[in-house]
């Protein structure tokens, strides 16, 4: 084994030492924290940091470095000490962990330069493992993509979503290695110490698998380079540790979940024991070279180019989001899109026909595909996952943890609402407005027609940090020239004149809604303003209170969409300060199959409906 | 094999072929849904109803009936025909399929008296599947619990949760089903036929695993047989499929998942060669013999009982939550526990203490938890499924497809908020109102006391529906009398004069900031009305109203929650009717650690910020 017999495995030992020391005197000093799980994986940090990843430590950005991903977030402290360690955080820093003045957060979040995604909702270091691996593909880099995960957090499905989408693309790049220290948070874990269980779970989801002892350095090396070396399929090791490995009081024993030493005694004497585990060092750890600078040309943004819509054509949103999102990748090579298996009908298989290789699939596992797409946009990708609107709750953690890292995801959801008819309510969105309009930062679009569709693919794809897209199933007519300009955070004033006795505001297939009332009503002498809100998160609250004080205080919302957090709450909170009334036509049930035009009308979000709350 | 040998298995064969040309029949008359994947299942099926199944066909919801769950909703058409073909749907009603004046909708919903939990989103069959099945533990029915899955949705890291939970409680009364066809919506999937290898992953899971060709009844009914007669862990069938088996224009082909077939040619050919695979009988299908009529107590509602706080007393709402639960169970056989490892933080392990035998560890798998409450909620229990607030997110898709169901589970979330500290916006959840809000029928709750928890434990748990309650980390002082009463559906007007200024309404922590800065503003001269709006969803518009009325249309909210469908949004809908004017203090951006005090100040839901608003 060459690789293991150059490098100084005392040296690595005294490092793995100093990481405990740092991880239980920081959170002591937090007085909260972690410390039991960052002992279990004092060797798995030190093997990694300082014998087998190669980057600059100077510039954890780098595009070329090998990257890290902490799955097991609440093991933060030790990864800040790895930081210390290699020189680039301050020693003293350790101490301000958790303290609203430091970014040594409880957590690690990429208010760190070395933290590419924020971890802590437990896993998905996984999914954004297979997103960064996906990305050194994409960019021609051999970087290296290391995740380390917990056993406990095996338990959730999104790991082996993440297992699997990474088997089926041969990362061969990306390698995981689970701290099996056998303890979760409040007992032991189902498979508490059984590696080779654990290992043939890897094994049947097509990974490379190797159970080793996690405190025993020469294995932990010995197994990275087989990893390093295995062509065609990820790696997993599985390492055997003890929870609070190194202080006799916590090593191995439940009830230290979460628990920091207490100041005096306690931690005194912790400190004492591992300060006699230091060992005689034969001289400096070799660490591998760095990488070189990265001398990668600046990105340029691209463009969707000219509408490919006539006034007048009849065009699904969806489909002109497949079409947008082809169109820009085209020239700009840092877009890449991601399905998990309804790529004909998100449309977004017109990317995939145009670049097959900046296309992932994921298959019906969303988690997995916001993961990946997390990892991706965390390392300079603009990544479009998209599936039917109401299956992204299904990865709405994730999203929250997006939303938290303020990564450059560009999600898109398709089928929203009873509009889509028979399928019936399992595939209907009724709530996605409220979820994604509940993260402060993510934008938060609509369209209603072709034109607006694919001029605010462009715009969300560099609007910073994370955006909506809602499309919808039905054809609708485009409504806008090709010369329109679209913003995030606008929204167009379709119909108005000085008479108006109401503002209606509607998005999506509710301005074709309005804009029926509005011709039926005209007829009838009676004038409306009608506004097509295709950003509903930033708003354009100051023209939505003109228009409110210009119908004489009145504003009527229409969505297709329940009641809670959509457009009827979005807007009452952007004219609420001016006291206007507001009355909300909104999906007030659960629904049920049927046809599109029957659900609209049935639940209260067809023109007639429009017109009878005018009246 | 004398099992088999008994049955009648060309009539088994015909019965397929029935199922077959009803479900070609119904989704051709309906003009959508999905013939192909009804026709891989077609043996599978008809072994199941028809040969292994003990139910009562007149009752579907006889207790002792066996239960069957279709994971692969899509796969409606199928389910329908099988009901049909046992008499308990007119053959009639499969034309009606998906039309709006039928229940037999595109997607399987518990509108149907054989439908326990609505399906249609892929993935979530099995975890309800552990969860009818552990309820036959807890009535001690011997019932067993069948679910068909699709191996597409195989891909969803929810179907490995409930495959490590089902495992762990060694469910040898649960057998799943995989209707292995190879092709998905998009395309073919990523392990197409390899049953073995599908199966390796089962036996890696802890699972029985067996592969068969899932077109050979023989072969189906022996590895049901041989299910049935393992113990001590449940049987994953894999059935290596043909997608549009018995239609040659679609037998195996891509692109018919959701294509129905063409009336006129493309539909009389498929019947005509349908019609000639019937082959001759032997006498009728030898059905197992229905269980006996259930002859169970009726269920009566139980107490918490009497208050066990006095005024003043101290306590965090998270563990007035585990003594309420804990307590309800002892007077209440049907209230059951659920945990995903965090029982020692939300205090669910006061409930394991008291009753072991009905608390329900799912590890770090929020979307088991829920799923398996999901199942049990079908069958009678009342399940208590808790985890940290911000973890619920991950389950979001089941919550979903749980208030579709309209099922009674009563979810608890704690450490919602800033308000937890230093652990940071990872474990805070700040978009579980506005998640929980959005589906119209769950019961939103929000104490801020233990007295007002332990009562509405109570109230939540015989409300029918699903509800959730959301606790705090921090320990709050308790401010009711025992004899206070609370109503799903209420509030509590705190403090009120008719000099009131403005109305403050607050739940949770912020009640407490509103009460001191009442204080603070009463020494100034300044009157306040305080409201507690423990009840967001259904809400007291009635009292908002007349509160805001009373305090010259002014109206404050604070909340530790993202400003987006949480409490400001529940009050401006509840009173815009009006046109009064809001001002709304919530946490305005993504947080960071910090103590909680801190944190409160800092994002702007302090008594300090009220103060300032209020002037």
């Amino acid at each position: 084994m060459p690789v293991q017999t150059s490098l100084n495995i005392p040296a690595l030992m005294n490092i793995a030492t100093r990481l405990r020391i740092d991880s239980v005197r920081s959170t002591t000093e937090a007085a909260s924290g972690h410390p039991s799980t960052c002992c279990s994986a004092a060797e798995i940090v030190a093997a990694l940091f300082f014998a087998e990843m190669r980057y600059d430590a100077a510039d954890p950005q780098n595009p070329e470095n090998d990257r890290f991903v902490l799955s097991k977030g609440h093991a933060a402290p030790i990864l800040y000490a790895a930081w210390a360690e290699a020189g680039f955080v301050k020693r003293d820093e350790l101490l301000k962990l958790r303290r609203f003045d430091s970014d040594l957060e409880g957590h690690p979040t990429p208010r760190l330069p070395f933290v590419d995604v924020a971890t802590g909702s437990l896993g998905q270091g996984l999914g954004a493992g297979v997103g960064i691996a996906l990305n050194a593909r994409r960019i021609a880099s051999d970087y290296r993509t290391y995740v380390l995960l917990g056993d406990g957090e095996s338990a959730e499905g999104s790991v082996w979503e993440a297992g699997d989408v990474a088997s089926f693309h041969k990362l061969d790049s990306l390698c995981g290695i689970t701290d099996m220290n056998a303890l979760g948070q409040s007992g032991p874990t189902h498979l508490q110490h059984d590696v080779e269980a654990l290992a043939d779970r890897w094994r049947a989801f097509g990974w490379n698998a190797i159970a080793v002892d996690g405190h025993d350095l020469p294995a932990l090396l010995e197994a990275l380079d087989k990893a390093r070396q295995t062509r065609g399929r990820p790696t997993m090791i599985v390492a055997r540790t003890l929870k609070g490995k190194g202080v006799s009081v916590m090593e191995g024993k439940g009830g230290w979940h979460g628990k920091a030493l207490k100041k005096g005694e306690e931690l005194d004497s912790a400190l004492a024991e591992l300060q006699s585990q230091f060992v005689p060092e034969e001289g400096p750890a070799h660490r591998p070279e760095p990488p070189r600078p990265s001398r990668r040309p600046a990105p340029k943004e691209g463009t969707v180019g000219a509408s490919i819509y006539r006034l007048g054509d009849s065009v699904a949103t969806r489909e002109a989001y497949g079409s947008a999102i082809a169109r820009l990748a085209a020239t700009d090579d840092r877009i890449v899109a991601l399905d998990a298996d309804v790529k004909n009908s998100t449309f977004s298989d017109k990317f995939e026909q145009q670049q097959p290789h900046r296309f992932y699939q994921n298959f019906i596992a969303e988690q997995a595909m916001i993961g990946a797409a997390m990892g991706l946009a965390s390392r300079g990708a603009i990544p479009f996952p998209s599936t039917f609107a109401a299956f992204l709750t299904r990865a709405y953690d994730f999203i929250r943890m997006a939303a938290i890292s303020n990564l450059n995801i560009k999600v898109a959801g398709s089928h929203a609402g009873v509009s889509i008819g028979e399928d019936g309510p399992s595939q209907m969105a009724l709530e996605d407005l409220a979820m994604m309009r509940a993260q402060p930062n993510i934008a938060v679009l609509y369209p209603c027609d072709g034109v607006s569709t694919e001029k605010l693919v462009e715009r969300m794809a560099y609007h910073p940090g994370p955006a909506y897209m809602r499309t919808s199933r039905p054809k609708t007519p485009v409504i806008y020239g090709p010369d329109e300009t679209f913003t995030v955070g606008g929204l167009k004033v379709l119909r108005q004149s000085g008479a108006d006795v109401t503002t209606v505001v509607g998005a999506g297939v509710t301005v074709f809604e309005a804009l029926k009332a509005y011709d039926e009503l005209k007829a009838q002498g009676i004038a409306i303003r009608v506004i097509d809100l295709y950003s509903l998160q930033p708003i354009d609250g100051e023209t939505l209170r003109r228009c409110a004080r210009e119908t004489q205080g009145r504003v009527i919302t229409v969505e297709d969409h329940y009641p809670g957090g959509g457009i009827g709450d979005a807007v009452a909170s952007a004219i609420a300060v001016d006291g206007f009334t507001i009355k909300r036509l909104a999906v007030p049930e659960i629904p049920r199959s049927g046809s599109p035009e029957e659900l609209l009308d049935r639940f209260g979000i067809s023109a007639r409906h429009i017109i009878a709350a005018v009246r």
